[in-house]
């Protein structure tokens, strides 16, 4: 690992495990959630707030800051660091997801990314060099290399299309890490390999070789059954160096989160909670709650009473469920708090019970309440 | 006054005057200005951040509550005080403006208000007793006697009508008293008038002629000039109760509050400072900031040095910048928290400069500091 950075594993319980991810902007506790401040703010909720729900890391669309504010106004603002109010750890996306998913006539080829901005219709490119080239410039403490996510399908070629994408994925991966250069910041290489586990393996072993900084798994939680993803996850980590981080990218539901946790991952981010939030469905340890419901008009409790966060400390389901109608912005910060602090309090279990050697019985609570 | 509540005088210079208003729910250092929380929040804005604001008392919208979640829901969830977030002293208005200026098809008659719902386009009425039931049911500390606002205008019989509503407003003023029960709530009258000032002294003794708790000038702000203004307002004056809060609704800018603390008034809200921040404009000690302009892009400075609110604690103009253009709640949310804080602290510089007999230097300064 490079100047400033180190992970060293605590304590595990089977494939689980706790781990001290150590960045130049302060400790990261894993297994643990990124909050994803897309444009550099997690919606509605300030950098003190994440601080108190116990977020330790956050995410940033590269992608998207590359188009707004522009790389080179965060690189002049001090980075993410000096940009934003989030002073502790970074981690960025390589925007290659977030190209291929969101940007119109995105055409891959061996070069990188051509794409048509969503926001002016110009023509833009994403290459590995660039992909690298914008995150230093961002100055995230991990980035990410960039990655071909095939679409899933069922196609005839479909498993041509995964390996030929998890092939360029690997020259891909090449090209950034010679272009990285910041000693500052940590870069991870991405698995690809679509469903196929030995594809997956492959992936993993020849990403490994290239002695990247951390490992992700890519290409996931894109409608692949929950047990086919955990075996695609252990059969890559069966190759990966087990002294360096691994993070599955995007997902996702709490029972996909401790499912991850049991097969050794370490990282993880995903939309689902403030994405939720918004829409007024709240994570308790209950089961979810949709508070715009009628029920909850005049429910004089809070969201969930075993919980500590702004909202439940404050308020009760029927102001939360007025506000949440009334499309008070209050209503979708209180709930992206309080679907936060859910997170993060079940990634501080996760590393208690691992911590204990109970994290069975927690990852079957869990996945028993999402069952319900 | 009833029981709970006092107005006690504490300071004057010239017309200006500092006074303490005590209500059941906390002490009012005047002259205040109150927040506007529509719905029962002020938008994105917590009440921790309210109180950390230096808010004193907020105001809600009757009509608004009226309509979602209901009187109803918010008298079972405690009233104001416990259904919101907001433990501290409210005012209500009377609905009759908001029903006036926003619902369809407005229709007055000596009875009361009949109108087209914008929510669900169904009919509704307001009347003098009901605008009373539905505030002692939202509970705030201080209601508002239904009053009927005439629209400006330069037609012929404008005087007429302007009369006409006045002396209208004097008989609901009549009824809002006779219909008022509850001891724990103050109940405002307001004074009517247009812009000639014989009737708005006729309107002013004829509403201290009811007794009520305090006073407010209603139908200003709606395209007067700021002296003629300044001149009703203390030919009402005149005619009231020194010895009773007086309060401008509706108005405006920091300009407008000093000149009317000249003449005496104790009360302010408008939805100003809010509405401005959700478009990027923010006021600071050098006068307005529109945030959103291309220069701020990458402005490593705070909004205003010489703030202390969290926007400037923390970020920079160029951070501001990005979210209000990418539209992030953050952004509104911030600029909220800090032009709520520039008029705040401003109302504090006013009690404290009329405190120390100086106030006349800080109107000057605020007014040139507009005219600018």
């Amino acid at each position: 690992m490079r100047a400033g950075f180190s992970f060293q594993v605590t304590a595990s319980n089977g494939s689980a495990r706790c781990a001290r991810l150590t960045t130049p902007h302060g400790v990261v506790e894993t297994p643990a959630f990124m909050p994803v401040a897309t444009y550099g703010a997690v919606r509605g909720v300030s950098p003190e707030e994440l601080v108190a729900a116990g977020a330790q890391i956050v995410l940033a669309n590269t992608y998207h800051l590359h188009e707004r504010p522009g790389d080179e106004v965060v690189a002049k603002l001090g980075g993410l660091h000096g940009f934003t109010g989030w002073r502790g750890p970074w981690l960025t996306d390589s925007g290659g997801y977030q190209v291929m998913s969101l940007a119109d006539r995105a055409r891959i080829d061996e070069e990188g990314v051509t794409f048509a901005s969503p926001l002016d219709g110009r023509r833009r490119h994403l290459t590995p060099e660039l992909a690298i080239q914008i995150q230093e410039r961002l100055g995230a403490d991990v980035a990410m290399a960039l990655d071909e996510c095939p679409a899933p399908g069922a196609a005839a070629d479909q498993g041509l299309r995964e390996q030929a994408a998890a092939e360029r994925t690997l020259r891909w991966a090449e090209r950034c890490r010679r272009a990285h250069t910041r000693v500052d910041q940590a870069l991870f290489g991405i698995v690809q390999g679509g469903i196929r586990e030995s594809l997956r393996r492959h992936s993993a072993a020849r990403t490994a070789s290239l002695a990247f900084d951390g490992y992700a798994h890519g290409g996931l939680g894109l409608g692949e059954e929950s047990d086919r993803r955990i075996d695609l996850v252990r059969a890559a980590h069966a190759e990966l160096p087990a002294q360096a981080p691994r993070y599955l990218m995007g997902i996702g539901r709490p029972q996909d989160l401790v499912a991850a946790i049991d097969a050794g991952v370490d990282l993880f981010d995903c939309v689902l909670p403030t994405r939720h939030a918004r829409h007024g469905v709240l994570y308790t340890s209950q089961g979810l709650l949709r508070l715009r419901n009628a029920r909850f008009r005049d429910d004089p409790a809070p969201a969930d009473p075993d919980c500590d966060c702004p909202a439940c400390a404050l308020h009760s389901r029927a102001y939360l469920h007025h506000l949440l109608r009334a499309n008070e912005a209050l209503g979708a910060r209180l709930a992206s708090l309080h679907n936060l602090r859910f997170y993060l309090r079940l990634l501080a279990s996760a590393r208690r019970a691992i911590a204990e050697g109970v994290f069975a019985g927690l990852r079957d609570r869990i996945q028993g309440l999402a069952a319900q």
